[in-house]
Protein backbone atom coordinates (compact mmCIF):
# COMPACT_ATOMS: atom_id res chain seq x y z
CA UNK A 1 0.00 0.00 0.00
CA UNK A 2 2.61 2.69 -1.28
CA UNK A 3 0.21 5.34 -2.19
CA UNK A 4 -3.51 6.04 -3.80
CA UNK A 5 -2.78 4.63 -7.04
CA UNK A 6 -6.31 6.19 -8.57
CA UNK A 7 -10.38 6.93 -7.56
CA UNK A 8 -12.16 5.18 -9.91
CA UNK A 9 -15.35 6.97 -10.62
CA UNK A 10 -18.59 5.49 -12.50
CA UNK A 11 -20.21 8.02 -15.17
CA UNK A 12 -22.63 7.22 -17.87
CA UNK A 13 -21.28 9.26 -20.49
CA UNK A 14 -17.26 9.34 -21.13
CA UNK A 15 -17.61 12.15 -23.70
CA UNK A 16 -19.33 14.10 -20.88
CA UNK A 17 -17.48 13.62 -18.21
CA UNK A 18 -13.95 13.78 -20.01
CA UNK A 19 -14.82 17.16 -20.35
CA UNK A 20 -16.05 17.62 -16.88
CA UNK A 21 -12.80 15.93 -15.28
CA UNK A 22 -10.79 18.19 -17.71
CA UNK A 23 -11.98 21.40 -16.26
CA UNK A 24 -11.37 19.89 -12.59
CA UNK A 25 -7.72 18.84 -12.81
CA UNK A 26 -6.76 21.34 -15.81
CA UNK A 27 -5.29 18.25 -17.70
CA UNK A 28 -6.73 16.50 -20.51
CA UNK A 29 -7.72 12.38 -20.30
CA UNK A 30 -4.04 10.74 -20.96
CA UNK A 31 -5.38 7.63 -22.32
CA UNK A 32 -9.01 5.47 -23.25
CA UNK A 33 -9.47 2.27 -22.94
CA UNK A 34 -11.93 -0.48 -23.09
CA UNK A 35 -11.66 -3.41 -20.64
CA UNK A 36 -13.91 -6.14 -22.16
CA UNK A 37 -14.35 -8.45 -19.50
CA UNK A 38 -15.31 -6.15 -17.42
CA UNK A 39 -17.29 -4.29 -19.92
CA UNK A 40 -16.30 -0.71 -19.66
CA UNK A 41 -14.39 1.81 -21.20
CA UNK A 42 -12.05 3.66 -19.32
CA UNK A 43 -9.82 7.31 -19.13
CA UNK A 44 -7.18 8.46 -16.92
CA UNK A 45 -6.43 11.67 -15.84
CA UNK A 46 -2.90 12.50 -14.32
CA UNK A 47 -3.17 14.44 -10.60
CA UNK A 48 0.57 14.46 -9.28
CA UNK A 49 0.92 11.21 -8.27
CA UNK A 50 -2.16 9.64 -8.46
CA UNK A 51 -4.46 9.03 -11.27
CA UNK A 52 -8.62 9.64 -11.76
CA UNK A 53 -10.16 6.52 -13.71
CA UNK A 54 -13.66 7.41 -15.35
CA UNK A 55 -15.56 3.69 -16.11
CA UNK A 56 -18.54 3.84 -18.55
CA UNK A 57 -20.35 0.56 -19.19
CA UNK A 58 -20.31 -1.08 -22.28
CA UNK A 59 -22.47 -3.39 -21.85
CA UNK A 60 -25.80 -4.08 -19.23
CA UNK A 61 -24.64 -6.40 -17.04
CA UNK A 62 -21.18 -4.68 -16.56
CA UNK A 63 -20.94 -3.99 -12.95
CA UNK A 64 -20.64 -0.23 -13.46
CA UNK A 65 -23.98 -0.43 -15.02
CA UNK A 66 -25.14 -2.20 -11.96
CA UNK A 67 -23.95 0.30 -9.79
CA UNK A 68 -25.37 3.32 -11.72
CA UNK A 69 -28.57 1.67 -11.65
CA UNK A 70 -28.33 1.03 -7.47
CA UNK A 71 -26.58 4.11 -6.34
CA UNK A 72 -26.12 6.67 -9.21
CA UNK A 73 -23.15 7.89 -10.77
CA UNK A 74 -20.07 8.51 -7.98
CA UNK A 75 -17.01 7.26 -6.82
CA UNK A 76 -17.10 3.35 -7.16
CA UNK A 77 -13.25 2.21 -5.93
CA UNK A 78 -10.10 3.07 -4.22
CA UNK A 79 -6.78 1.58 -5.92
CA UNK A 80 -4.09 0.91 -3.65
CA UNK A 81 -0.53 1.07 -5.51
CA UNK A 82 1.32 -2.27 -4.00
CA UNK A 83 4.99 -3.78 -5.25
CA UNK A 84 3.55 -7.53 -4.85
CA UNK A 85 0.32 -7.93 -5.42
CA UNK A 86 0.62 -11.79 -4.53
CA UNK A 87 2.08 -11.07 -1.11
CA UNK A 88 -0.24 -7.91 -0.18
CA UNK A 89 -3.21 -10.77 -1.05
CA UNK A 90 -1.48 -13.24 1.64
CA UNK A 91 -0.79 -10.68 3.86
CA UNK A 92 -4.70 -9.15 3.71
CA UNK A 93 -6.33 -12.61 3.64
CA UNK A 94 -4.09 -13.49 7.19
CA UNK A 95 -5.83 -9.95 8.26
CA UNK A 96 -9.45 -10.67 7.74
CA UNK A 97 -10.03 -8.97 4.48
CA UNK A 98 -12.47 -10.72 2.15
CA UNK A 99 -10.21 -11.11 -1.00
CA UNK A 100 -12.02 -11.68 -4.59
CA UNK A 101 -9.54 -12.66 -6.53
CA UNK A 102 -6.87 -14.65 -4.75
CA UNK A 103 -5.27 -15.24 -8.51
CA UNK A 104 -4.80 -11.29 -9.92
CA UNK A 105 -5.98 -10.45 -13.23
CA UNK A 106 -5.47 -8.02 -16.15
CA UNK A 107 -6.71 -4.49 -15.23
CA UNK A 108 -6.89 -0.99 -17.36
CA UNK A 109 -3.66 0.90 -17.51
CA UNK A 110 -0.76 -2.00 -17.53
CA UNK A 111 -1.62 -3.69 -14.28
CA UNK A 112 -2.41 -6.80 -12.34
CA UNK A 113 -5.33 -6.15 -10.03
CA UNK A 114 -7.32 -7.62 -7.46
CA UNK A 115 -10.42 -6.07 -5.03
CA UNK A 116 -11.04 -6.54 -1.73
CA UNK A 117 -14.79 -7.24 -0.83
CA UNK A 118 -16.48 -3.79 0.55
CA UNK A 119 -17.79 -5.87 3.84
CA UNK A 120 -14.32 -6.30 5.26
CA UNK A 121 -13.74 -2.79 4.68
CA UNK A 122 -16.48 -0.40 5.99
CA UNK A 123 -18.45 -0.22 2.45
CA UNK A 124 -15.45 0.76 0.25
CA UNK A 125 -14.56 -1.48 -2.49
CA UNK A 126 -10.84 -1.40 -2.44
CA UNK A 127 -8.36 -2.07 -5.67
CA UNK A 128 -4.63 -3.62 -5.53
CA UNK A 129 -2.76 -3.12 -8.54
CA UNK A 130 0.53 -3.73 -9.75
CA UNK A 131 2.31 -2.16 -12.61
CA UNK A 132 2.88 -5.20 -15.34
CA UNK A 133 6.78 -4.78 -15.83
CA UNK B 1 -5.40 20.55 -7.88
CA UNK B 2 -1.53 19.01 -7.11
CA UNK B 3 -2.86 15.81 -5.85
CA UNK B 4 -6.07 13.76 -3.67
CA UNK B 5 -4.88 14.95 -0.22
CA UNK B 6 -6.80 12.34 0.99
CA UNK B 7 -10.28 10.44 0.50
CA UNK B 8 -12.98 10.80 3.45
CA UNK B 9 -14.67 7.56 4.54
CA UNK B 10 -18.13 7.97 6.72
CA UNK B 11 -17.80 5.21 9.39
CA UNK B 12 -20.59 4.14 12.17
CA UNK B 13 -17.89 3.21 14.52
CA UNK B 14 -14.26 5.18 14.53
CA UNK B 15 -12.84 2.53 16.56
CA UNK B 16 -13.88 -0.13 15.14
CA UNK B 17 -12.64 1.10 11.95
CA UNK B 18 -9.57 2.37 13.23
CA UNK B 19 -8.61 -1.25 13.56
CA UNK B 20 -9.66 -2.08 10.31
CA UNK B 21 -7.77 0.48 8.11
CA UNK B 22 -4.88 0.04 10.28
CA UNK B 23 -4.71 -3.41 9.19
CA UNK B 24 -5.49 -2.41 5.51
CA UNK B 25 -2.60 0.50 5.39
CA UNK B 26 -0.47 -1.17 7.87
CA UNK B 27 -0.33 2.41 9.82
CA UNK B 28 -1.66 3.38 12.75
CA UNK B 29 -3.91 6.60 12.68
CA UNK B 30 -1.80 9.29 13.46
CA UNK B 31 -3.80 11.92 14.72
CA UNK B 32 -8.00 12.27 15.89
CA UNK B 33 -9.58 15.57 15.92
CA UNK B 34 -13.38 16.71 16.69
CA UNK B 35 -14.77 19.51 14.35
CA UNK B 36 -17.28 20.69 15.85
CA UNK B 37 -18.97 22.71 13.41
CA UNK B 38 -19.13 19.82 11.39
CA UNK B 39 -20.62 17.29 14.02
CA UNK B 40 -17.39 14.65 12.98
CA UNK B 41 -14.98 12.87 14.77
CA UNK B 42 -11.92 12.13 12.21
CA UNK B 43 -8.98 10.27 12.73
CA UNK B 44 -5.70 9.99 9.61
CA UNK B 45 -3.38 7.73 8.41
CA UNK B 46 -0.89 8.40 6.12
CA UNK B 47 -0.46 6.66 2.45
CA UNK B 48 2.45 7.65 0.68
CA UNK B 49 1.95 11.33 -0.55
CA UNK B 50 -1.99 11.08 0.33
CA UNK B 51 -4.16 10.04 3.64
CA UNK B 52 -7.20 8.77 4.41
CA UNK B 53 -9.62 10.37 6.92
CA UNK B 54 -12.39 8.51 8.67
CA UNK B 55 -15.24 10.42 9.55
CA UNK B 56 -17.98 9.80 12.71
CA UNK B 57 -21.04 11.17 13.16
CA UNK B 58 -20.82 13.36 17.04
CA UNK B 59 -24.22 14.45 16.29
CA UNK B 60 -27.82 13.53 14.81
CA UNK B 61 -27.76 16.49 12.53
CA UNK B 62 -23.74 15.68 11.52
CA UNK B 63 -23.80 15.59 7.47
CA UNK B 64 -21.80 12.03 7.83
CA UNK B 65 -24.93 10.72 10.25
CA UNK B 66 -27.22 11.71 7.05
CA UNK B 67 -25.05 10.41 4.51
CA UNK B 68 -25.11 6.77 6.14
CA UNK B 69 -28.42 6.88 7.37
CA UNK B 70 -28.66 7.45 3.20
CA UNK B 71 -26.04 5.63 1.67
CA UNK B 72 -24.46 3.33 4.44
CA UNK B 73 -20.74 3.39 5.48
CA UNK B 74 -18.60 4.66 2.44
CA UNK B 75 -16.38 6.40 -0.13
CA UNK B 76 -17.96 10.32 1.16
CA UNK B 77 -15.18 12.66 -0.81
CA UNK B 78 -12.05 13.24 -2.57
CA UNK B 79 -10.50 16.62 -1.15
CA UNK B 80 -7.11 17.70 -3.40
CA UNK B 81 -4.37 19.65 -2.54
CA UNK B 82 -4.23 23.12 -3.75
CA UNK B 83 -1.90 26.03 -3.46
CA UNK B 84 -4.25 28.93 -3.42
CA UNK B 85 -7.40 28.21 -2.47
CA UNK B 86 -8.85 31.26 -3.01
CA UNK B 87 -7.68 31.11 -6.31
CA UNK B 88 -8.68 27.45 -7.40
CA UNK B 89 -12.23 28.67 -6.45
CA UNK B 90 -12.41 31.62 -8.92
CA UNK B 91 -11.02 29.68 -11.43
CA UNK B 92 -13.91 26.61 -11.05
CA UNK B 93 -16.80 29.14 -10.56
CA UNK B 94 -15.55 29.88 -14.13
CA UNK B 95 -15.54 26.85 -15.47
CA UNK B 96 -19.24 26.50 -14.16
CA UNK B 97 -18.70 24.48 -11.23
CA UNK B 98 -21.17 24.75 -7.97
CA UNK B 99 -18.83 26.11 -5.17
CA UNK B 100 -20.67 25.39 -1.51
CA UNK B 101 -18.05 27.35 0.36
CA UNK B 102 -17.22 30.79 -1.59
CA UNK B 103 -15.10 31.92 1.52
CA UNK B 104 -13.09 28.55 2.66
CA UNK B 105 -13.47 27.22 6.12
CA UNK B 106 -11.37 25.79 8.90
CA UNK B 107 -11.49 21.98 8.16
CA UNK B 108 -9.67 19.42 10.22
CA UNK B 109 -5.74 18.77 9.92
CA UNK B 110 -4.94 22.38 9.95
CA UNK B 111 -6.71 23.23 6.39
CA UNK B 112 -8.63 25.92 4.88
CA UNK B 113 -11.44 23.81 2.63
CA UNK B 114 -14.08 24.36 0.44
CA UNK B 115 -16.90 21.77 -1.18
CA UNK B 116 -17.90 21.60 -4.88
CA UNK B 117 -21.75 20.57 -5.56
CA UNK B 118 -21.72 16.56 -6.07
CA UNK B 119 -24.40 17.90 -9.05
CA UNK B 120 -21.99 19.30 -10.95
CA UNK B 121 -19.31 16.85 -10.62
CA UNK B 122 -20.50 13.35 -11.71
CA UNK B 123 -21.88 12.59 -8.11
CA UNK B 124 -18.69 12.73 -6.42
CA UNK B 125 -18.18 15.60 -3.57
CA UNK B 126 -15.14 17.25 -3.78
CA UNK B 127 -12.95 19.06 -1.47
CA UNK B 128 -10.71 22.01 -2.15
CA UNK B 129 -7.75 22.50 0.77
CA UNK B 130 -5.23 24.44 1.38
CA UNK B 131 -2.51 24.11 4.13
CA UNK B 132 -2.52 26.85 6.76
CA UNK B 133 0.98 27.90 7.28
Amino acid sequence: MRKIEHIGIAVKDLEVSNLIFEKLLGVSSYKEEVVEREGVKTSFFENGPNKIELLQAIREDSPIAKFIEKKGEGIHHIAFDVENILLEIERLKKEGFVVLNELPKKGADNKLVAFLHPKSTNGVLIELCQEIK
